[in-house]
């Protein structure tokens, strides 16, 4: 990576200016600064009704623990290193095993003190300097001073508690965005750090960095008034040092802040995360022309060739996640391409593929997913079923937008697959006699959830650092609904300017789904058994784009992705034609790049 | 992966049977047992002099906890997931959160019993039946079948352990190695469970399965005589029931056992390691065609070039290790290439590469270093080197053979670089006038460890499924000897037949060791300081191989490797020439297969 100019890069790629980690950092400042002032004003509010025009925080202090040097079990085999996510957010280190302190006027990288030694394996031992320059952190400390810069912090912040009006001033002379007071607060100093649940993976992060164990921690949130006493847990008895016996560790406050900072993106991620949308779209695009059609190729092969394009051309050296490159009926597992099923079949010349890769750049994600007959003809078995997975994300584009609820959108990618299944025979609506039962709509049968045999994930995610990006369902969003396919979508809120999400429909023949659904008496009689049957090891179709949801109200979503998608797209590319093709033939998919001359994918790898 | 046939592969690659890993468990069972009759054989001497003809021990129960399935943090980003060394040594089991039982007579495999909806998201569930089949297990239970299994075990071995003699036979009649008595012995019921130093990464392999934790654990080793009363700590306190009772874990035993057997490789593992080395091969060779010697290509896109060719035509997933793509100054770096030093540097006509790649498959490692010129030719002021390093390993070639020490042939290699050093003026003997001091002789210098300032690491490791294989440092082997390089040596242990190590000599220029080297009053006189001014900062060179120690007494040791190696071999292929050679003017490197008219290496993958 290269900073001389304040940027990271991996060779001759996107450059990823400094500063979007320095927006991210106010980002957080503002937003925890202006909830730790409004529950002030709330707190003091509720002692103090005559005084509410003078009101302060006790400031901010928030420490990170970045990731540590991983090892498989307990060897000395490293897998690379990768930044834990909201380290990387914050700071954009590229090094383990550091630690963060952010304060308003300042953020402190700490790093560990290497041995000399470690010059002759790992290379020349970068200088605290020369991270401050590459970081642009306001200092870098070694970990084992991170204690007494933290005493010092709170130590300079508790006097100044007292007498903060001026120090909180702006250097121009501005007030910052809270008020301040003349009298100092009773209640404890608090630092701040990232407890939460992923609501992805069920996990909890809970990396708090060792040197705090001795502070009690808070085990009620920052503003939660049901009761204002502050209440502790574990650390060390309060001790006699006047600053360190009036400071807890408050782990509910930041958790759901610095996960919002996430859920939408600044115009630089905005940038950077198209970038990496592109060159994604160009690697899948690459794999559709060097499939071979005669059945000599394996899955894994298609992997290998994803990787490669990225990493070479565009130096993305680890991949958002393990990729899918599933073939015939392996086109219907979900998630195919783990150890146990590691892409390991043959590719036949009558299979239809369905593709979900995606490159990381700089810690930047993409989620690309593309289907397509490994012979390069659709077929009139597959036409029907690609064409209902993309009239339903064009469901999508045309209602995503600020203010409409991603759970309608769901509901809208399902109706319109189960459409598509209405015109090819594969459900009905019920109601051709008295013992059918009334006649049904297929937004009655969408909330049967009969999509959900068919579609039995979500409709999409928000994307970012992460994959499946944090935020989904953070409190005071609207709740998971526990509904078949309902239950997998990773977000149910209301869009908002720059969310950027990734539409996924997809539609599966999954041998114990229909199993379920032709037993079941409410959903049976909606279903024709026979084309069922006909289709059933067939597979599935998914399309995934990148979306971006525009900052204007009424503005429709902005597709990041660049891959063929329309039927005549994909024979055109598979057959050899040219990519972007400088023509648009579907608006409707809202790819903004499409016919944009400034975008050129680069050339295939050398390979001699 | 494939196992119809009793096999293992990915695509239409080398199939690896099943039987390695039976060949493997009984190797394990053999040593154990033998260990275990031994002990007894000598406790049993010292409490009851007069009956020593009637030995048994308690017979053998291993329980071996499977890898985890991993994931990033707290997010649902899972890795592909890597099988733990020790239990794919024993198991060859790809699917992670599984545990195996192994006693005389049975292996059982414990798998988790997954959820329905596993399905829908990772592929047919299979069926216990399945992988009985697929991994040629005993028996294969669920998790939670685990501990009423082990007390079904723990209980008939009970019972039969005073009416063994009969079982303890092989159905044809014959004795098992080990004697056998009438009366039970009155120690507890032992389970052995792996517990020990990697001596490579210093962290203790432990990961105890959670069911054995209510189980005492003992303190010490098995065959400690010092204290012959049972100690044992942890656990709950022994209950009611008879064989529980009866029962600790006893975590020292197996290791050092377990380990020694992976040191020395069976006929199919050296067959799966000779074919994980030539892939090896191939792909060097293929990087080494493809390097753009105009300065527009990086080192990250020869890693990509490596992984790609490993990947899409011989089926390795992952590397053995993070490449290691150093160019000019960065060829000094021991371990470049990791997430601080992402291989990110152009690389420039005029520089010299050292690229330190290995495939793995099917677990098993390769681990090979080609040195080069960008640009296809050797300068004047490389060739030395290189020749050095070259000069370097056939010294080792001519020595390594059963009998001989591997701190010998460590110290061997230096000699020969020092040798070369001498010759192209870097070092001097001394002794040119009275005030210098007696001229010391290469082997001197080599003891003063003047060799370590320019080769600072090991000559070689043992290689197996781990890169740094196990083994090295074990009790009774030749300890660590504490003096700058050989503290590097990851053994120093007498090559026995059927070990597997890599030769990988080497000759750097770095900085803070030339430092400390002239600025050392003892060193410095031997080094000519304009000489070595001369080649600061120009990288260095390193050359590695893997061999085979073959069974015969006195028989030289076989090289793997078929890379290019001779200064006209690399420059041929690097102008393009066919390889391998099919004519071998370097026999002295003794790669056994160079003229194998059958080794032919695949093609380039396709890129369009």
């Amino acid at each position: 990576m290269n900073n001389n100019k304040g940027f990271f890069s991996l060779g001759d790629n996107y450059r990823v200016p400094l500063e979007l980690f320095q927006i991210n950092r106010d980002k957080l400042r503002t937003r925890l600064l202006s909830k730790l002032s409004s529950s002030f004003n709330n707190e003091n509010n509720h002692h103090n009704h005559d005084n509410n025009n003078n009101i302060d925080n006790d400031g901010m202090i928030v420490i990170l623990q970045g990731g540590l040097s991983p090892s498989r079990y307990d060897t000395d085999h490293e897998p690379i290193f990768r930044q834990e996510s909201y380290f990387w957010w914050l700071t954009g280190v590229k090094e383990p095993d550091c630690t963060m302190i952010l304060t308003e006027q300042e953020w402190i990288l700490a790093i560990p003190h290497l041995p000399p030694d470690y010059a002759t394996v790992m290379g020349k031992i970068k200088t605290r300097t020369d991270l401050q320059q590459e970081y642009g952190a306001d200092r870098v400390i070694y970990t084992h001073e991170l204690e007494s810069t933290l005493d010092t912090i709170l130590l300079s912040s508790t006097t100044s508690s007292s007498s903060s009006s001026s120090d909180q001033q702006n250097e121009d002379g501005e007030n910052n965005s809270f008020e301040t007071i003349s009298t100092p607060t009773t209640r404890p100093r608090r630092i701040y750090v990232l407890k939460g649940l992923n609501t992805d993976s069920g996990m909890v992060y809970d990396m708090i960095p060792p040197l705090l164990e001795k502070y009690p921690r808070t085990i009620k949130r920052y503003d939660d008034e049901e009761d204002e006493e502050e209440e502790a847990t574990g650390g060390e008895p309060l001790g006699q040092d006047h600053h360190r016996q009036a400071v807890v560790v408050d782990e509910h406050t930041l958790f759901p802040i610095l996960a919002e900072c996430r859920v939408t993106k600044s115009p630089l991620e905005l940038a950077l995360m198209e970038h990496v949308t592109q060159i994604t779209s160009f690697a899948h695009t690459y794999v559709m022309r060097n499939i071979q059609p005669d059945g000599t190729m394996w899955e894994y092969q298609a992997e290998s060739l994803f990787r490669h394009y990225t990493y070479y051309n565009y130096g993305s050296r680890i991949q958002s996640y393990t990729s899918i490159c599933g073939c015939g009926p392996n086109a219907a597992i979900l998630h195919y391409g783990h150890a146990g099923e590691p892409n390991s079949r043959r590719i036949l010349p009558d299979d239809n593929c369905l593709f979900d890769m995606g490159a990381e750049y700089q810690c930047y994600a993409s989620d690309i997913t593309c289907s397509f007959p490994a012979n390069g003809k659709f077929s009139t078995k597959y036409s029907p079923i690609y064409q209902a997975v993309l009239d339903a994300q064009i469901a999508v584009y045309q209602m995503a937008k600020p203010g409409i609820s991603w759970m309608d959108c769901h509901k809208a990618a399902e109706a319109s697959i189960l459409q598509s299944l209405l015109q090819i025979g594969m459900i009905r609506l019920g109601g051709d006699d008295d013992n059918d039962g009334p006649r049904k709509t297929i937004e009655e049968l969408v909330e049967m959830r009969l999509g959900a045999v068919f579609m039995p994930h979500g409709l999409g995610h928000f994307i970012g650092i992460d994959t499946h990006d944090v935020g989904g369902y953070l409190p005071d969003c609207p709740p998971r609904i526990q509904q078949p396919g309902l239950v997998k979508l990773r977000t149910a809120r209301i869009l908002e300017p720059n969310m950027v999400l990734t539409v996924e429909p997809g539609c599966y023949f999954i041998d114990h789904l229909l199993d379920s659904a032709l037993a079941d008496p409410l959903l049976s009689k909606y279903l024709c058994h026979e084309v069922v049957e006909e289709y059933r090891g067939y597979g599935g179709v998914r399309l995934e784009d990148v979306i971006w949801i525009p900052p204007t109200e009424g503005e429709s979503c902005v597709n990041f992705t660049l891959c063929p998608r329309t039927i005549s797209e994909v024979e055109y590319v598979m057959a050899g034609g040219k990519w972007p093709p400088m023509k648009d033939e579907a608006p409707e998919l809202r790819r903004i790049r499409l016919t944009d001359t400034t975008v050129s994918p680069l050339g295939p790898p050398p390979s001699k």
